[in-house]
């Protein structure tokens, strides 16, 4: 089974990474308001189960993907 | 009108963050059979046509928040 992870930078967090790709979009010519860079992780799991699958993504998260006092995350799973 | 690129590295080139999450992971005691790390820009622009935010948005990949060569991006917008 396959998941996405989809980990962000908190509201009010400071992101640099977002701030210098802002910065140079609009060096460049667009117009941006806002930029915000995270993470995106792809597993391919052995769990078949989706129940299972997600309880284990979560733990993942928590344990490793993710930093709960900054980040925010978001777990998308994928039909086999 | 805002919009998330989801930049990952391509099938076959090296992804040496992707290989140290497995790595941490299986010592974690999860059973995972591939990870891959991309990067994730979530994007707020002035453009409120689709078609005209999609077609900015392609062009900052291309000059700026992807490397064509090892890296695949996706597009999605969100509606306003």
């Amino acid at each position: 089974m396959k998941a996405v992870v989809m980990v962000r930078p908190k509201e009010g967090i400071l992101d640099p990474q977002g701030d210098a790709v802002r910065h140079s979009l609009r060096k460049l010519g667009f117009e941006v308001s806002g930029t915000r860079v995270g993470r995106l992780i792809d597993l391919e799991l052995t769990a078949d189960d989706p129940a299972d699958a997600e309880a284990q993504v979560e733990r993942m998260c928590s344990e490793l993907l993710a930093n709960p006092l900054i980040e925010s995350y978001e777990i998308l799973l994928e039909d086999p």
